[in-house]
């Protein structure tokens, strides 16, 4: 999907919300666990009841890749059944010598037909560079972090500045706002709006509202741009808001709340 | 694998060579494309033909995962296959926040039964401990390394020193040389007699001999102490060290080499 395609989306839907499907098998609804694929089965029902909210689907791999083969069968069940229209996002934290890297990349884009991956900047450019080489794909870079080991080192001091402002320009010159975002933590609420002004015309993603505590109206007010410039995610919030035979309701009536909101800060912004 | 044992096998086999399993199927003979898992009987050849000699085998994932649910397999079949004498890395580069991490680290040491797993240090300390709170498993966390892309953030300032060093010397502090060690490139001829005194007692994994054409010879004089202290890597100067049907043969003889040059160097330094 390219920018464009996306921003459309996020006009129409009044939204930038990205569901994310961290289907931990252990806190799935009991009655799905008769079903041939039960992680397939939960992502189903939440796709299906979220389908027309969310601007974006996020697939955290481990919990599929814990599961072992059949892990990636349900994975591969859920990529293929997400509408085209929706982005999509192999939250994947990959990064490697360059010619790793691509085989990565080759992984989700071509393999899974994913329209991103996120992406571990520590290795540098070459580790970076092969996901950027995928016409509509895009790299989704580690920026600052939302968990609290993001004061380890991308908030120490580095050059001329902080570790994680080193990092966000840099790879920022690897790429372009069409094919690179940076994933940027819902809780640290006091440097967005300094990212923001680093960045400018970048997407950010943002996980870290509900369970982690971030605050969307915060998030929203210092990094929406006239393109929206935001995926804000939600996992267990929106998945596990139910646990019986309507968790799919449940999980809608959530990310309706969090559509309704996001149309109010994208009110006068968005152009 | 606990250290001792590690540190026996290597004075049993006067070696420290990690043979890498990069086995990228465009690339293994052709005669084992007929095979219904060519990947798998690649790797069965080479590791029959090599586990006398290596003390570790290091399976780097991308080139199993972009194969999609057969790579996975031939995955599965391999670290199955390998001898459980023989210390074994998944090269994955793995690290999220800490309720993802504990996932990818159940994945890598519960789903597969791999000794130890490749983690990017990024995202810091909750991303790194859940890989150190298995009995005699290892984290063996990025540090220095092989690639050019090093240069890019690895190698710059950062506190009172380089990144690199302030990576190496927190992530050391969350753990022990008994369950951490860190990826250091045989290319950094300079850095690594600074990395041994920083860290006079964890082991190293070193990648970036053969291909990368980083020395063996420098980073074994550099590098090895008294528990040996190096897992040296090779991928493609050995597993495809031929091409035809005795590519198995060829993969040992280069084996053999390494064994020996490594002998040499061990010679008065392990106790």
């Amino acid at each position: 999907m390219n920018r464009q395609e996306l921003v459309n989306l996020i006009k129409e839907r009044k939204s930038y919300l990205c569901v994310g499907l961290d289907t931990d098998i252990n806190k799935i609804p009991k009655h799905l666990l008769s079903h041939a694929d039960p992680v397939f089965a939960f992502n189903k029902a939440i796709i299906d009841a979220t389908k027309d909210i969310a601007v974006a689907y996020k697939i955290n791999t481990a919990f599929y890749e814990c599961l072992g083969i059949r892990g990636w069968e349900s994975l591969q069940r859920t990529i293929e059944y997400i509408p085209k229209n929706v982005f999509t996002i192999a939250d994947a934290k990959r990064g490697d010598i360059g010619n790793t890297s691509t085989y990565y990349a080759k992984t989700f884009f071509e393999t899974y037909a994913f329209d991103s991956v996120t992406v571990a900047p520590y290795m540098g450019s070459d580790s970076v560079q092969p996901f950027l080489a995928f016409s509509e794909k895009w790299a989704i870079v580690l920026g600052l972090t939302s968990n609290e080991g993001s004061n380890d080192f991308q908030l120490q001091p580095a050059g001329d500045g902080l570790l994680y402002e080193q990092v966000m320009k840099k790879c920022a010159s690897w790429g372009t706002p069409d094919n690179m975002m940076f994933v940027v933590g819902a809780t640290q609420g006091e440097s967005i709006a300094n990212i923001r002004k680093l960045l400018p015309d970048h997407f950010f993603l943002v996980p870290g509202v509900g369970a982690q505590g971030g605050s969307l109206k915060e998030i929203s007010e210092k990094g929406l741009n006239k393109d929206g410039g935001l995926l804000v995610n939600a996992s267990r919030a929106i998945i596990f808001a139910g646990s019986d035979e309507r968790f799919a309701e449940d999980a809608r009536a959530v990310a309706l709340q969090y559509q309704a909101e996001m149309g109010l800060y994208l009110n006068g912004v968005i152009q």
